[in-house]
């Protein structure tokens, strides 16, 4: 119910980050497909934790566990018709972390609204199945659907747009390649522009030494997509891709095109002319981000999602004793990120792959 | 399938601009909720053209014609279990407007697309189904969404937050009561400052001698909403109210709470921390917008919407003929609103009702 | 919610027995499908009643009127890519005949299940939702599917296989052709063999004389389907078709192939053999009613409906009081069918024609 | 999308029989419920072979692992809001019994339509997705359901009303406890009668020995529903159920109450008189199942379930050889069920279980 989407591909996240293991179910891929185990640990390993001082150092393997829904081939794995059940399993788990905060929710978390919505029988150590642990499964099923697509010749790519106020270069929005996604996707700080990621990671670790955090912009992109895909109304490309972004952890705000710009430009200088290029229609510009009535028109669909400062920091915060319904102060203790921006790229990348994926099967 | 949503309660959106009637169905409303027809038509006017200057003089008379779902107690409806359906009939439609435009798609419109996805079969006369015409069958829902929640004591507020760059006052995101959403609704030009709207209004109509158009930010809140309420992940508050809000013409983008800025604020900023008031939990400031987790936390649900300024204007643009394959230029003839974010602000209130409505039932 | 179904085109049924209207919103046909009016017409007349002596003498006229998804092309409707919504006015209402069964339910109808569902919100005149008329809209889109389905040679037939005992002859499992539907279909009474259909309407008038009711069987076949359509488990043709035929009023049982015999034969008798016919793949039986895992495999799709006896009767019947909760009697005024099972022949193939759209599409 | 269900708790089955593991997602499970594994063991008990001689000696462990959403209390597991999933490890697979079935499709099992279907890219070894196997982690899930069921006074129960032509007592329509349910449920052959039991399992017995097979109907009852359950039209209670038990496999018939029974009856003998007892509403009979207009009346919900014989028997078949699309023979070798139905029996109840548990949350 919650935690699943797709209508032809459906994917379903399951997990909490202190039970036995996290994974997904993905039913209705297409049979026949081969999925290289290399290149998906390349595109999970974007994501994982203690590779560098930025992040906490808790340690994850993450390495996913096929259940079903495959068979193996030669050094492949093949999708085999069967629903897909990949897992990880969770390990180095420090409970003792969070023993205070059962009674004392976290501002910025889901610890008080879990409590009130379960009333307190939901298993919220280390944020229970709100934890950014739940990523790791959405980026198996985005880094397979990525596989897939770019069979199709579709791509899908992302940076960090921005970073504590930094601004990075911005994708070109009426001409991308696989080229430019490839090149941010092996570095090891998802920038187009090193000099702005060097800045970026600067403020980053100012924060930690500060004991707070910092949020980020992702700017995310789909291309080749052939015109005439999506419906109107509430099945659009933005309605599709905006119900999954906003499912993701952290993810505050989601903008297509010009976005919020666009209601500041006139209408002049907002619309993208039509042209004809090599015998195909194209835009002169695309602040539309390549969607027109929830339509793709071929340009590249491109989007950002806001991504709000982790809410863990060891600077002192008020909350309250859900025990005493009175006020209090908490520290959290223990490990957390200064930001968690630049490792959600790949997540919003995934994503987005599994919504193209269920749109185009 | 595309033109419909909801739960336990699903919305179907039907019609296209220049066909018989549009309308909506309202399937899984409660029995025995009285529909107050002269608030709905009062709640229907703030979006209605011809009232001013400002929009276009197409005459629409709107009146919605109640087929199905109710019965006649006295003067009011009364819902009676059944799925209801309300029409609109369409009139005062100029086809001939439009004859040039089957072939040279507007910039801005779905037209290209419609075309390439229905190669050429869609009735896109007037718009068609991606008509802004079809946001008063949304309004119709919305309008006895509204009546509904009132009687549960939620309330749903909206106001033109910003408009050709000029900016309104902003909600209070922790104090916020249905007067302040009245006397917006009240007013002819939705502002909270009035200042503001002058200038506001005055853009528009500057944009309209230069045969432009501009856009807006429409700033929405939805009050008295127990903790608890939601799902975590694609389920949740955020995603279900984003997939409506983007199925919304001219929509290109939303943001919950701080939104986009959050992304700019330091955590220690950006949390809200919690303190007992009155024995109630709450919140000292309010950036998550209400939600934590996808969930709702007691406080106002607070979010934006980015509109883009209307594409049809009547300064000449750039595009293509269809049938040649060639570039051409085209002038929009006839007439067209310089702003349609003033309209639109009943249209989000609607919209965020009918998916808060299907929430709590 | 519940009065609609569907995936790719979805079908939602509006109106109750006494309200302004009745209707039918599909959302998702394919565009540029013509709408032959007079076909239609003649496939709905299949259902009308007043026809004969066998059924009440409720006059309906039953013209469906199209409110948006349609455009005018010479002599037919051309669908135009926007949710076409078709509806039927009510009229010739007496709802006097149902003054007191407000408090007094009738056995065998919804109005003691609907009391306490909507604590007697619920519009129950004529049956309010769950009234037979509402099977009218079914038909409006089961007629436009299967015109829809004639084009792509994809045949719907069906006929009353067995009434009040008396048996027709079967379809031929392995051998059907839309010549002998259209035979079928043409005759006043829905049966292949005469004779039997002579005995059948025997039996519905002696019925009626006793003040009493039959009831039936009918038996519903697709033909031409190609081999791979379906998917495993819920989504399979036997639960997509299931679901949809339980929705119909009256509707006890439902089988697919041999069905509930099955279950007495042997496996060496049941099993369908495989065989090479003109390069094709066939079965020398088809007792699995070209269903295998939910998937087909090219024969003839062959399902059967139970259809209960009609529970309004003219004899005494025993019931309760809602007001004084304790026992009664009733006497159903007014007027009645005997047996509405011929009449819901061409709603079986309407409501598995729709399923069958949406499966292709 | 194919193999998943429910609205509010989702079912999502997964896993193919000789992959590495099977399993089940629920998602929506309430927070806080336990669960009793010893009970559950007993429950999956009963589906299990290798039991006695009347099933193949396949041993399957089929304990489940549960990977997520409990949390330990004492001796129980606790649902903890997380999505759950419990999983079953394969192992004693016979790959090498399968490797002549991949060209020539066995009649009755999904071999020839999964491989239209997937282009021969379905892993089918064992039947793949389509094997018996994954019942049972519909039985866990089942399992789980009857237990949450039952601490609100509901009770899901069934028998093997019918094997082999030999018939069983019935349940007593209108007085139905679960004493019965248990009293059925602890016996090693699933039946009311025993002395019915001996002779079906004489005649399953003598089918091993012909190299033959034979099948079943299941009579399943759920009581102490409330009324008004339910929908009206296509979510109704049988729609739901239907189109649920449509998805295990073999089953090819599904009624409700007197089901094709009733299309033989007159209508003074299939209506329920209602009648008042004890200050509750009830009927005299209950011809309707439980339900009328898809909604529930208070009294038992009886449906009963057509089990075609299993597919694979020793004989000689006629089947085609899809390499060389020309007629050829097959022998199954290997072992294999005479009877599936007595294993069914809690298959069904468990089906029955999770879509009562998703009506009633």
């Amino acid at each position: 119910m919650a935690s699943e989407f797709g209508d032809k591909v459906k994917f379903s996240i399951f997990g909490q980050s202190h039970g036995e293991a996290i994974g997904v179910v993905i039913d209705g891929l297409p049979a026949g497909e081969a999925i290289d185990l290399n290149e998906l640990d390349k595109f999970l390993d974007r994501r994982r934790t203690g590779k560098n001082a930025l992040s906490t150092q808790r340690r994850e393997a993450d390495k996913p566990i096929f259940l079903s829904g495959v068979t193996q081939r030669d050094n492949n794995l093949i999708t085999c018709a069967s629903p897909l059940c990949a897992v990880i399993k969770n390990s180095d788990q420090h409970s003792q972390d969070y023993a205070e905060l059962l009674d004392k929710p976290r501002p910025g978390h889901a610890d008080y609204t879990a409590y009130v919505k379960w009333q307190g029988n939901a298993d919220m150590r280390g944020g229970g199945h709100f934890s950014g642990r739940l990523t790791a499964p959405i980026c198996i099923a985005g880094g397979i659907a990525k596989q897939i697509l770019a069979r199709k010749n579709i791509f899908v790519g992302a940076h960090l747009a921005e970073c504590a106020g930094v601004r990075d270069k911005n994708f070109n929005s009426v001409n991308l390649n696989n080229d430019l996604f490839n090149a941010v996707a092996d570095k090891s700080f998802p920038v187009i522009d090193d000099e702005a990621g060097v800045k970026m990671q600067a403020e980053i670790l100012k924060a930690r030494e500060d004991g707070d955090s910092v949020g980020g912009i992702i700017e995310c992109a789909v291309i080749n997509l052939e015109a005439g895909l999506g419906e109107p109304m509430f099945d659009g490309i933005e309605s599709r891709l905006a119900r999954v972004l906003f499912g993701i952890p952290a993810v505050k705000g989601v903008e297509f095109g010009a976005g919020f710009n666009a209601a500041r430009l006139k209408g002049s200088e907002n619309n993208d002319a039509f042209k004809i290029s090599n015998n195909k229609v194209m835009t002169l510009s695309n602040n539309s981000g390549g969607i027109l009535g929830g339509i793709t028109n071929g340009m590249p669909v491109i989007f950002r999602a806001a991504i709000k400062p982790t809410p863990s920091i060891s600077k002192p915060q008020h909350t309250i004793s859900l025990s005493k319904l009175e006020d209090t102060e908490l520290i959290i203790k223990g490990r957390h990120d200064p930001c968690i921006a630049h490792r959600a790229v790949p997540v919003i990348e995934a994503a987005a792959a599994c919504v193209i994926l269920d749109l185009i099967i």
